[in-house]
Parts: structure tokens; C-alpha cells; sequence
């Protein structure tokens, strides 16, 4: 295998399925270096419009079963001959810069089987932000054929809602009796979500999971669905024994019917590049008006050490 | 009393304690309005410094009993002879416009205390942030003489972090064996927390609460305290009850001592105001950029529903 492809050669590689080729896409695209990022932009643009796969977002609480669940989930989706991609984001302190157990010890069934990928996806940000690039790394999966992309994110502020405008499909794992006035905190992400699973429906919590998905399932008429023409839907399942997985799965195909029926599936996609675009937009400008502005702002600090109002040394500006 | 006053009554009148006076600038300078602004950067540079205020954030999920909490903590501290402001940070739904129990049912005996001040405060965006100008609030109340600022949200994303720039001391409210994974959330908030409260340890609870302090307590040590020099503390109370509380009080003077006399106090100040400073900044600047470049904006959306790449539709700006 050649060290470098030309952009043509390249794409060819990755539509055909090429692991190497991806790996190596995926960490140009990511790169922050402005040689690098000419490049990704030349890939970007010479990859073939991919509309077919279905981007699944899974987020839940640390606890809830989500590794489990992807294995689970996954594991159907190789039976029935789809190709699955997982892209994790890592969650890991910015603070403290903890880790995460490796993603092959999480999902082992995945991790060997050929028609899988895993990858995690670094975060950006105290809060744990989506990194904007990772919508093209979707992008890219999706060129090599993956009819699946999961993306799995920890419920850590506001990597959810980015995730929920990186996905088709957003899915909130949850579980029953853990406290529901705890789990009462994600009303905000629960009115992102398209699918409310309540895990570990099985052995001695199957009356408790049955009970939750009836409570969930009447709350869930209380959200507004704006942007959105399918109701949300709540299902009972056990990422342990797989019951209800295969439902779930049938559920998600009839959904994407659905939407693309009432054209929410494009329209849905066309909002979230506008919202990547937006954000990304700003992270940029500040970046150029902190380089333009850097003996400005310093002076306009040592003004607010020494006491100025905070609002009036931003009339400055 | 006069419609209106010059600045130089007003600030007499606010730190006078008159009441009228402290809400109506509260809300002069939550105003969005430039004529308002103008005169709330006037009456905030005529008030007089004023850095004997212990801030105290606190947060925790819903159900941990703040509001019982604050009551408790709040009819101690009147007991003992401080003023008390509580700003409430709403943390209704943007999505679906919820609303709250008025803070009044919530806090029925602080709302009735002529030493107590009740204030509900905006939030701004999506992840229920902070509104920009709750330090100018917090100044305001200072100025009028109350000792302890209790600024209070819920445990919803972004407005942790931001809370925790407002204050001098931050509190997470916890419980114990309430599915403490399921807690575990929290780790990006527990780092900044400077005492983590172990709530509802009464009755029943009391073993299992002084478990999970210790528990608590020793996962602390795993943290970093970089820009921080008084260790974290996790204390078992009872909000309902009352027990610990007076304890609490004496642990936060002490730590206040403690760190007015290591430099931290007012360092910690100053890197909340600058912090503020960038913060708002980045807002202002995109609010301005956004209306310079209006039409090529809509020109990059438009091309990006048509399908143009995100990243190369950023390289026009």
C-alpha cells in the first residue's frame, strides 16, 4: 500500500471499503493543522453524496447500559447485513483528564467483527462539546459504506444536545426506579429524544421497566414536538437478554419511512449543517477578533483586576 | 417616594436597604434596552466597593431539597444576624416554556423574613446559562448590605459551571444511595465543587449517608485542586432536620478566613470577573459580526441546503 493517495485514488479506498484509508481520513479531517485541512476539504468535496445511512445518537447516563446496548443493538444490525460504525465520544474530564475503559473491552463482539468500526471521537470544552469535525467524520463512514452510525455520548451537558444535531435519530437510554426525580434533570434532552428506552427490563425489574415505560410514555404528551413530525416513543428493553432490541430496530426503519415520507429526514439534515455551520461560525470569529484584538483584551483584564466594571470595559469593544 | 431618582440618591437608597431601590436597579440592569444599559453602567461605577459578601453558590439535582436547604441554612444564618439575598436562577425549559413553584411556596419562611431577599433570576439559551448580568445583581445586593448571596440552579448543564463563577464558595447537594452511578454524572461539577453536602440524612438514612460521605471523601482526593487552595469538604446534613447545618456555617466562615488569608479569596474574584469579560465579549462580538455579515450568512445557508460542504462554507469568513 502506497504512504499517500491523491484525493481521487483516495476516495476510491474509502468507498471500497478500505479500514486503512478511513482511519487515515478520519484523523486528517480531525487534524487542526491548515495544510491538513486544505486537504480534508479537498476529500470532503470529492466523496459521493451518501444519503442512505441512518445516524443513530444514543446518550444515557453513565450506568444505564449504553456499551451494552450498542453491543446488543449492533450485534442485530451485522445479523440482518447492515454495516455498523460507532463513533464514542470521549467523555473524559477536561479537568482532571481521565479515561475511559477502552472501547474494545466495552464492545467486544463489535470490536472483531469485520463489518463493524470503532472509533472514538475527541470532545472539546470544559462541557464536553461535540468537536465540529465530527460531522464530517460521519461523513465519511457513511462514503465507506456504513449503513449505521452510532454515536454515543455520556450525559455530560451539552455534548447531548450537540449530538442531537449530529444524529437522524436521537435515543435516551434510561432506566426504571433508579429515582425518576434524579433522571428528572434530562427533561431538557428528553424533549430531544426520539426514542426513550427504558434498559434492564428483565429479571425482577420487568413490572418496574413496564411501570416506567407507561409514566414515560404520558409525559412524553407533554413535550412540544416542534421541529418534528413523529412522536416520540418510549420501549421497555434489556440491552442483557436483547428482548425488545429487535423491535426497537423495526421501530427505527419505520421511523426513517416515515421521515422521509413527510420530508423531515432531508429538511432534518439541511438544519443540522446550518447548526454546525453557526456554530463553528462563532468559534471561528472569536479565534480571528482574539488574534486581532489580544493587546486590547489584555489591557481591558488588567482594568477588571483593578476593579473596572466587567460591563463597562466590554463597551469597548 | 420619587418616580425616579439621579444615581447618587439611588445608590444612597439601595445601600440604605431600601427595597423598592435594590429591585428596581436589579431590573435596570437586566435590561436589554441600550438607554437602560447606559444608566446601569452609571449606577453601578457609583456604588461603593464592597468585598465582605460571602457568595455561595449551590446546586444539586431536583428532589435533593434545596429550596429545604436554603430555608434551613437561610433561617441560620438570619438566627445569627446576617442579611440573606437568594437568587434563584430559573431553570425552566426553554424548549417548552416551563415554569417553577413560586420561589415564595418554595421558601416560605425566608420570603416572609424582613433580613431576607428573594430574586428570581433570568437564564439565557438553551442550556439554561446564566444571564450575563447576574454578577451587576449580585454587586447590587452586596451594596445593600447583605452578607450571604445563596445563588441557587438546577442541576441542568452549562449554568453549574457558570454559577460556579459567580461565587466564592460552591455547594453540590447530593444524596446518599440514590444510585450514586447514576450521580456520577457529575464528576465535571463535583471538581468544582468546594463542599459536597450529603442531604436527607435523617431518619432512615442516616448509616447510609455517612457511608456515602465517606465514600465521597475519598474519591475528593482523586481530584485536581489546581487554581484552588483549601482542599474540598463533604459534610452529611440534614436540611429537614437541621443537623449539620450550623456546622456548614462555621466551615464556610472558616474557609472564608482561611482564604483571605492565602490570596485566594480575591484572586478567585478577579478571574470571575475576567472570566465574565470573555464570556460576554464572545456574545457581543457574534451579535455584531452577525449583523455585519447578514447576507453573506444567508448566502452560506443557502449554499449549505444545497449541499456545500460546512467546512469549506467557513472559509469565506
Amino acid at each position: 500500500m502506497k504512504a499517500q493517495w491523491n484525493i481521487a485514488d483516495w476516495v476510491s479506498q474509502i468507498c471500497s471499503g478500505n479500514r486503512v484509508a478511513l482511519s487515515r481520513a478520519i484523523t486528517l479531517v480531525e487534524s487542526q493543522k491548515a495544510s491538513h485541512q486544505e486537504t480534508a476539504f479537498q476529500l470532503l468535496n470529492a466523496l459521493p453524496p451518501s444519503k442512505n445511512s441512518i445516524r443513530l445518537g444514543i446518550t444515557g447516563i453513565p450506568g444505564v447500559g449504553k456499551s451494552t446496548f450498542i453491543e446488543a443493538f449492533g450485534t442485530i444490525l451485522l445479523e440482518e447485513g447492515y454495516k455498523v460504525a460507532v463513533l464514542a465520544i470521549d467523555p473524559s474530564s477536561q479537568q482532571s483528564g481521565g479515561s475511559i475503559l477502552g472501547d474494545k473491552i466495552r464492545m467486544p463482539q463489535l470490536a472483531q467483527a469485520p463489518n463493524a468500526y470503532i472509533r472514538p471521537t475527541p470532545s472539546s470544552g470544559i462541557l464536553g462539546g461535540v468537536a465540529p469535525q465530527t460531522q464530517a467524520v460521519i461523513q465519511l463512514c457513511e462514503a465507506a459504506g456504513f449503513d449505521f452510525i452510532l454515536i454515543e455520548t455520556v450525559g455530560v451537558g451539552q455534548s447531548e444536545v450537540e449530538v442531537s444535531q449530529l444524529c437522524d435519530i436521537f435515543i435516551l437510554l434510561m432506566l426504571a426506579g433508579a429515582g425518576d426525580e434524579i433522571q428528572g434533570i434530562k427533561r431538557g434532552i428528553m424533549e430531544l429524544a426520539d426514542f426513550i428506552l427504558i434498559n434492564k427490563s428483565d429479571g425482577d425489574n420487568l413490572i418496574k421497566a413496564e411501570q416506567a415505560r407507561l409514566i414515560f410514555t404520558r409525559s412524553l404528551h407533554f413535550f412540544e414536538q416542534s421541529a418534528h413530525k413523529i412522536p416520540a416513543q418510549c420501549l421497555a428493553i434489556s440491552a442483557l437478554n436483547g428482548s425488545g432490541i429487535a423491535d426497537f430496530l423495526a421501530k427505527t426503519l419505520d421511523f426513517k419511512e416515515k421521515a422521509i415520507l413527510n420530508g423531515y429526514w432531508l429538511a432534518n439534515r439541511e438544519e443540522q449543517s446550518v447548526f454546525w455551520f453557526r456554530n463553528q461560525l462563532k468559534k471561528q470569529w472569536e479565534a480571528q477578533l482574539e488574534t486581532k484584538y489580544k493587546a486590547q483584551i489584555q489591557q481591558a483584564e488588567a482594568d477588571i483586576r483593578a476593579g473596572k466594571n466587567v460591563l463597562e470595559a466590554l463597551k469597548h469593544f
